[in-house]
């Protein structure tokens, strides 16, 4: 039984995250950055977890695999064309899971059966009918999406979804793929969906809405006063092009307005913040400073800026308050004195478990920050630890480098790189910045010829002696690969993220190697037409 | 006349960019770098530029003139509490505009009323009164704003705006200064107001969204659907909190929606996109990759993803095209081998009228980043005139630097400053890390004591040899400063930025000095109650 079963008023959220937000430009996740995300979407207490489109590449299905066996909680659902082959996939992907949920899609506009998929409708027809009673077989949660269904024929969507419910789906979702609805364009078109397709009112009606004209949350909201009792949405609204409707923002507005509209989600807001940070930090995807509950300023008055209105009494200007969406994590402050039972014990208020070997490296890395700052808060912490926790697999390290800069000549870089074997090797090379030269001289040491893609700084925490994380993609053979590293000091940040894009991209590269039988344009192909 | 007198569904965009943009925490701008947005703003098509509140300080005073008399083609607006002395203020700001307005408002809502003004509804009526009949023996364009409108009381609102509109207001504008409102609610109060205040037929109506809920560009929309034909809007959402709705936003989702909706905007949509990034770089505020029309990946198919469906037919995956925005800018592409007049051109075609020393300096700076990269794109000359064009006040500048950063000792740097009186002076310092050490060198060399508040890196371009953006916000003897550098060089391009927020807090804390009838209180008092 759904809770919206259970209570007409409860709101499903489903995160998709780790597949509409993953397959944004340059996000590369591995399968351990997925899991911990995973993790945290369920400490968020999401209702379900779209894990990925198994069928795309063997990353995404080990990926979805790992998060339905070790993920407890939220249903974990697999996205799947309406295709044998990928339904087959997305049910041995998901199958492990407590509450496993094929999610299988077709388009029903007309220019893309037209022009993609260069079919009928009467072919979308018959696939539909097909597919979901393939999925039905293998799970009772089966949910179908027509795609661009807010720019097809409303009859014949509905038709499709008809024979869809039919079939045994227990979820329906109605995407506006290209962003291009509008509010009362949706209610309307959903209540004529209603309409023409009575079964919807036996099934969980779902929405997914796309943010290309800034309208995905006031289009979400528009499908739920419709009768929608599932919301798709993602983490700091990352997803294809402009992105997906923001959990936060969903999930604040239903709770802010709740005497109002009379709906509400399961949600923990309270671990909103650190989600948003963690989703940021490993897709490497900044949050604007302005961005609605999760920016840095969303609640600005709370952190420096006095307000004449808000000192004389709250409300004057603030209709949310900032500890709900778990803003008060500062709290936490360890120094340099601090010894490892007071950073096991921060550590564990922030939801890192962490024993023996794990929490003696932390505890190093934590020395060595304190050494340079006088007060270690509770986001400095979770930066260092989850920096840390990325470092299981055995690959490059940087071990030490030597770097001078100036003016008046070419900057030059020496670095030690301990390899796979265990052996160290060093590099040295001029560049056109010292940054540039230690990435090249890091190539020297590894002799492996990565190329830098994209390249940020940013500060973790405020203040003169700011932690500062990088984030390196780099492409190796055609390869790419993501790495991030975190320090007070620019370069050794920024030689440690490199490290690790690079160990990153040869991991891929022996992946991709191994994969013979998906050939690159397929699992393009297949990444594309998605809702 | 107004556009929408002319043309009753042609839409006013009143840009609020320097006003309650500028208000955002961390954002700094001086005059020129005002200057330089509002002559953007022009070349965009902005009706109305609120240029800032010009009692709130003297710095805030001198752009709004500074703008008024400069910059051709908008309403410049001066926005003012409904006091004698704001409304004075902002008069003597914008009076030398071709089109001056003087924007004056005052909160309807109780809990405004009786906590913030501490005052009657009464006092609101005679404050409205008085002080619009005050700003109209001024100027005949007079725009009135309720604060807080939305949890107001409609009745009193209503009455509050007639009152404006007997005395003369030719514009009224409902805030949802606390970002709370629904889009379905907004329609509903619009609706009873045009109701309760005949008069609103004969004045334009405008709408003043926040996006706190990320409904501000929804609300917007309803506010436009339920008669209004002025929107306040700022570049990239930026403004209070959570900031306000994204004029990019509204203007795509008019033009997009055009056949649908029928209202349209003068912006000339192609400058969009340079718009973006001028205020994104100036102000410090990055643009997150997934932002509706100005993320990096908003038109993600148009750069590297070859999305199948988009090859087979554009409009499967594609509502906007993305020369639309501006987004084709970066056709142009000079090389070291370019000569100064291809510079000029170049320049020109970006809107960049240069000559003379100007020119000169630009091209020593084209030749040093063309000796670096082998092609020099639109954006990379727009990223290095722009940090160019804001070297016109004698401050200090970074001469030399030489820098050592090893894993194995501190990191030591010494640098070299010209002061403003013409001498060098030299500065050596370790650091946490080889930036840290940079910028204690430089504090030693000026002999101030500057303090980090904040440090970015952006890469303005992509590739290996992308040119990084650094923004440094610093803070000496409580006033804040900040400045942009770009370099491929990460330690020149921070050091450059580090002397220029230095020079532009030295700058502040003199004027900050001879404010001496403005309280810093009063000054902070004035800046938090507004739309």
């Amino acid at each position: 039984m759904t809770p919206s079963e259970q209570d007409p008023d409860r709101v499903q959220i489903f995160d998709t995250t780790l597949r509409d937000g993953e397959q944004s430009p340059g996000i590369s996740l591995n399968t351990s950055e997925k899991l911990e995300i995973a993790h945290q979407l369920a400490r968020l207490g999401v209702d379900v977890i779209e894990a990925g489109f198994p069928i795309s590449s063997p990353g995404d299905f080990e990926a979805v695999q790992a998060i339905a066996r070790e993920v407890h909680g939220p249903v974990i659902a697999g996205l799947a064309r309406i295709h044998v082959g990928d339904i087959d996939a997305a049910f041995n992907a998901v199958r492990d899971a407590e509450r496993p949920r094929i999610h299988t899609f077709v388009s029903t506009s007309d220019i893309h059966i037209e022009h993609q998929m260069r079919a009928t409708r009467e072919d979308v027809l018959g696939l539909t009918r097909a597919g979901v009673a393939h999925a039905k077989a293998y799970v009772d949660d089966v949910e179908f999406s027509p795609m661009d269904a807010t720019r097809a024929d409303v009859e014949f969507t509905a038709e499709v979804c008809q024979i869809a419910i039919d079939e045994g789906a227990t979820t329906v979702n109605i995407p506006d793929t290209v962003g291009y609805t509008m509010p009362q364009e949706f209610t309307e078109y959903l209540r004529r969906l209603y309409e023409l397709a009575p079964g919807l009112r036996d099934v969980v009606l779902s929405v997914h809405c796309h943010d290309d004209l800034g309208l995905a949350v006031a289009n979400s909201f528009a499908g739920l006063l419709a009768g929608a009792r599932q919301v798709e949405c993602a983490i700091n609204g990352i997803g294809e092009r402009a992105g997906n409707a923001s959990l936060e923002e969903i999930v604040m507005l239903l709770r802010t307005r709740a005497a109002d509209v009379g709906l509400r989600t399961g949600v923990v807001t309270q671990e909103i913040a650190r989600t948003s940070r963690l989703v940021s930090r490993l897709t490497g995807y900044p949050v604007q400073p302005n961005k609605a509950i999760v920016g840095r300023n969303a609640f600005a008055h709370e952190s420096g800026i006095h307000q004449d209105g808000v000192l004389k009494e709250r409300t004057t200007y603030e209709i949310m308050d900032a500890t709900t969406v778990g803003l008060d994590a500062n709290s936490i402050v360890l120094g340099k004195h601090s010894g490892r039972h007071a950073l096991k014990q921060a550590l564990a208020e922030l939801g890192f478990e962490i024993d023996g070997q794990a929490l003696n490296v932390a505890f190093k890395r934590f020395k060595e920050i304190a050494d340079k700052k006088k007060q270690v808060t509770a986001m400095d912490l979770e930066a260092l630890v989850t920096d840390e926790l990325r470092e299981e697999i055995p690959s490059f390290v940087l071990e030490w480098f030597d770097v001078e800069a100036s003016s008046r000549r070419p900057p030059h870089a020496t670095v030690g790189v301990k390899l796979p074997d265990g052996n160290e090797a060093t590099g040295s090379s001029t560049g056109d910045g010292p940054v540039d030269a230690v990435f090249r001289a890091i190539n020297a040491a590894t002799d492996q010829q990565g190329r830098l893609r994209e390249f940020r700084v940013d500060a973790v925490t405020g203040g003169q002696d700011a932690l500062g994380e990088t984030s390196v993609v780099l492409e190796l053979d055609g390869v790419a690969g993501a790495g991030q590293g975190v320090s007070t000091d620019i370069i050794e940040a920024a030689g440690r993220a490199y490290v690790r894009a690079l160990s990153n991209a040869v991991r891929r590269r022996s992946v991709a190697a191994q994969a013979e039988d998906l050939t690159a344009e397929a699992a393009r192909a297949s990444r594309l037409s998605t809702p």
